[in-house]
């Protein structure tokens, strides 16, 4: 019993010490390890598998809008990078360079890639050449390298990875279309698939990335209140076109620039699974992503048919396409449930002798800990349902703890009330004038995480900084 | 028509010039770019869907045995990649160093993985305390770089993808017997799904992985009678978990070593793909790996009906689970035959009026350009047919040239008459000292590709270097 209680109590409780509660988690549950590399992660197997199902779920809605993978090299030559300006200034700071190859110094200094406009405009720039060419909708799966002064698992770390989608179009309004699109494919995924709710809107011009003409963002709020910008999706018009000369002939006969978009999701997804769903028993997986949907946990295993029926069980399941394991290690029934409970699988199943008999077994929900008795021969059906009901669950209650945590103010005095007595967003007019981001920044620590699409009353006239009039409603939060 | 004969024109005969002709494939048939970073390749989407057919066939083939993904950071600090003295010979000479982050030099010179042998053992070392933890059998799919001097797509570029799985067990015994049963993994891959016959066999002491015991490898032969090593496999015994102090606390409360192994398979596989099936009219893909394995192509596409049956026969076999697209376009038919077959799209569905009124349509092989008139009811299952005789159709073919192209050498004479005369893997006996596989290197480029498993006859009794006695059965070749 000393070692059960031990596994429990060594994660911080949420609400003593969030940080320390997520460091706890990523660490206990498996899903990283640190590395003698400082500022990069080992993604361990649980973490990985999250990843793989991520990854299958998003790269499939992808193609279903027409969009195909490549591979671009790792490597950027210094004279690419410095191509568009506002690209270079925003990344120069934090690219790892390399110098040498073997024993010799390179003749240009490459940076291990950040983020791959460049690499793609210069592939662009020879492959598009007439109006035929268009479309291209590319996107890659790889890592990418920020040299970070401070890093956290999943959250910002050196080396993570990602996907990045790059499209060229003929037109400004393809481009704009594409990159509203992708940023609905992105908020549906947050949605339906990782059961967090998410605001969808615009950057402001400070927040935006750098060389794009504009950034849409969708953002989630953790359970702490603070917010997480979970996926961003860039209209750069054509200004990297011009930077690189990339130009197409037109049907009119007529060269012309093309213009482009990108947009990514990377690791950092996981990292808002954790904040979202998380509690104090450790990780709490929406049954879409996680790698063991049902962990089938033998009660009295010593006894004569309980392994064997205990295997039966997770044959069945998986057998009907449920992502099942058994633990028939020789760890007592409540070691083995600290564990499921702590890795976060969101169902358990216990069999034992009694339940035998009465030709039924037990599920245990991971997020409520409910127990259902379930007859043995209505166990698929069952268990699919009940997966089913907890990814709609784990949806409702992120949104209900993430609307209870919008606030509205109407001037500055509210504003500086919410942003200090309350976690979560602040929906509060702005002005347009980044002074009063700025201002707001500096005091509060506070941002502009978006101007939502969907939201467009204007709560006050005006702005909750300056006071002057003002018709952009702005989600402000404290952000990871 | 003069468009048309520029597509074929284009590229050169194989017998002509073997080296050319791969170079015109790779790029004509739209697999590869070359990028601003010399040596590195930019894989377009028919390469990578290849690339993603054959991992998601792989890693299905390594979870089967027990395998997990994990992802392990990108960068080696150089003390780490110094731990094992071999491994850091082999490597340190062709590595990429990074010096600096942003603009401060770092304190300790990262190099970009080549190979990530010394990231596991510093992971395991903490990862591994008991034999409760062992075998670990991880994997991870990504990308490496080594700096080589002369590269080719596929063959050797600077930076490529691959997959490198890491195991450790607790004895000595059960490290080789992974370190075999990998290897059939890849063999059984090669030939199921690439339909390349391959040599299972060991490599000498000479020809053996940087700080490994053992490396096991599978040979191919490409049609220019060159060989390929296409998967190794790896048996560290103890060395590196000696090196790196990787200990377990066995049943017996004695603290052991761990015995470890690696094996990877690479984007080379691709240009295997190529070098084997590939005719002087372009690529010829399996329809294992064929992104795209069916392309319908109307014939007279403006006559009424035409490109409504077209796609009708697009859905049928889409929703039959046969990779099909439709050429819709308005280039001409023959125009769009040359580039199905530059591309090496198993089939080619011919559909024009004459075809609709008998209710039949036109199946072309790419392998053999044999035509099979098939009624439209039965369209689904002779495709599939189709595909399948395709498939065993080319193992068959290649491994009937590669047999034709396996000569005996029983003296020196002979072998020298075979390794500048003939194109192909000779068999020959070794007498086991290092000394004549350099001077066979020296004098005729040819090396030790490996000593086979199923294939211990002594077709001589003397060494076809130095005439001394020698038990040993090398198939000897010219290699990539």
């Amino acid at each position: 019993m000393a070692k059960e209680k031990k596994l429990v109590e060594a994660i911080t409780s949420m609400n003593e010490d969030f940080a320390q509660w997520y460091t706890d988690v990523v660490k206990k549950a498996e899903l990283i390890d640190y590395s003698s590399v400082k500022g990069c992660m080992i993604i361990k197997p649980d973490g990985y598998a999250i990843w793989e199902n991520i990854q299958a779920e998003l790269d499939r809605r992808f193609k279903e809008t027409g969009v195909e993978n490549v591979y671009m090299p790792m490597f950027i030559p210094e004279s690419l990078l410095n191509k568009e300006k506002d690209h270079v200034e925003g990344f120069a700071p934090e690219v790892a360079w390399v110098t040498h190859g073997g024993s010799n110094p390179l003749q240009e200094r490459l940076c291990v890639r950040p983020t791959s406009e460049t690499l793609f405009c210069d592939f662009y720039r020879n492959l598009i050449q007439s109006y035929r060419d268009l479309p291209k909708l590319y996107n890659q799966w790889c890592s990418v390298v920020r040299w970070e002064k401070e890093t956290r698992p999943f959250l910002r770390s050196r080396e993570f990875l990602w996907q990045e989608g790059h499209t060229a179009h003929a037109t400004a309004e393809e481009a704009e279309e594409r990159t509203v699109q992708m940023l609905h494919v992105y908020a549906d995924f947050c949605e339906e698939v990782l059961a967090i709710p998410v605001v969808r809107g615009k950057k402001t011009e400070k927040e935006k990335f750098a060389g794009a003409e504009a950034t849409y963002t969708i953002e989630a709020l953790m359970h702490d209140g603070k917010a997480l910008q979970s996926g961003t999706s860039h209209n750069f018009g054509d200004g990297f076109a011009k930077a690189f000369g990339i130009q197409y002939t037109d049907r009119d006969n007529q060269l012309k620039y093309v213009h482009q978009t990108s947009w990514g999701m990377t690791t950092r997804l996981i990292g808002a699974v954790i904040m979202v769903h998380g509690d104090d028993s450790g990780l709490v997986l929406p049954p879409e992503i996680a790698p063991t949907q049902v962990m089938v946990i033998p009660v009295q295993q010593h006894k004569e048919g309980v392994l064997e029926k205990a295997a039966e069980i997770r044959e069945r399941l998986f057998a009907f396409g449920v992502r099942t394991k058994l633990d028939d290690t020789e760890k007592s029934p409540g070691w083995k449930f600290s564990e499921q409970e702590m890795r976060g699988i969101p169902i358990r199943i216990e069999i034992g002798p009694k339940d035998m008999e009465a030709g039924q077994c037990v599920l245990v929900r991971r997020d409520t800990r409910e127990k259902t008795i379930v007859a043995l021969e209505e166990l698929e059906s069952r268990a699919k349902e009940l997966l089913k009901n907890i990814q709609n669950d784990l949806f409702a209650r992120a949104k209900a703890h993430r609307d209870a945590h919008i606030y509205d103010a109407h001037s500055y005095e509210e504003f500086t009330e919410c942003v200090t007595e309350k976690q979560g967003f602040i929906r509060g007019m702005w002005c347009g004038d980044q002074a009063c981001e700025d201002k707001i920044k500096e005091e509060f620590a506070a941002t502009a995480r978006c101007m939502p699409f969907d939201d467009k009353e204007e709560i006050a006239s005006v702005c909750v900084c300056c006071g002057r009039p003002a018709h952009k409603l702005v989600y402000w939060g404290k952000a990871y």
